[in-house]
């Protein structure tokens, strides 16, 4: 398109304490963003409903508020580490706008709803998508979005020659 | 990326007879074709095997070689008139190589494997992908390819509100 480098668009990237994801940032970061555009990258992280702890706890006792207070910090501060890194990534964009979204719930559900809400025109994903325990309980994140977000969504596969180097 | 106008892109667009495939091509036009970049677009068209031929015939029957022939024909036809419909939508783009593709066989190896035969550094698709008939038989192509393919896959959805338009 002749007016592609004029078109504002909102990208909006799926972050989580994987590597899959910070390898997909990188990638998009080096083949979709243009300097010379508009765009804007939002970069989301979907914390853990409270459901996945309790799922964790295999005895049937209830967590004390303690352990649940100790869990929530835990959560926030993943979530903290995981857009530091993300940004840290993004910080030789000059042109570029860099918002940043931290959510609560099944981030299935929550990617799909923030396309929605944030006005994405691209959702950016890696194939595995929110960790390994968390897939366990939850399934294929980037499959769910693929068929559920309400814009195209690009998912990153990690490639496998690179997949050991951190 | 302040070299990315300069970096070549080799983007594989898998096309079909399906509308959404033609909304994905269409979409990648407007939001990630740069006229300014030096982007080649491959269009891939893949014919199906001849396996899903017999598999239509459920009266244990071989089919004869007049009915071969005349599906092959058929088939040929078919993929010609993707072809031509998906280079007209590309007609407008001045300084963005154009490149088709006919091959032959199950669409989810088939396209899998020229990722990586062609170097795409990004496939585009639509997210139902290979038809009605063929899906049935041949189950989901784009979750496959966003788990197999060689460089990330961008999955188009086309849009409820457009999808009854042509």
């Amino acid at each position: 398109m002749a007016d592609a480098e004029a078109k504002e668009r909102r990208i909006l990237v799926a972050v989580d304490e994987g590597e899959e994801s910070m390898y997909a940032l990188s990638w998009c970061l080096k083949n979709l963003i243009c300097e010379s555009s508009k765009d804007t990258l939002i970069l989301l992280y979907v914390k853990p409903p409270r459901v996945v702890y309790t799922a964790l706890d295999g005895t049937g006792y209830m967590f004390s508020s303690d352990i649940i207070t100790t869990m929530e910090k835990y959560s926030n501060d993943v979530a903290g580490c995981v857009i530091e890194k993300a940004k840290t990534l993004c910080r030789d964009l000059q042109n570029v706008k860099v918002e940043t979204k931290v959510e609560h719930g099944d981030p299935r559900d929550v990617i799909c709803e923030m396309t929605g809400k944030l006005g994405a025109d691209m959702l950016v994903m890696g194939s595995h998508g929110y960790g390994l325990i968390k897939r366990a309980f939850l399934g294929s994140v980037s499959n769910h979005c693929a068929q559920n977000a309400s814009c195209p969504v690009l998912i990153v596969k990690r490639p496998k020659s690179t997949a050991g180097s951190n």
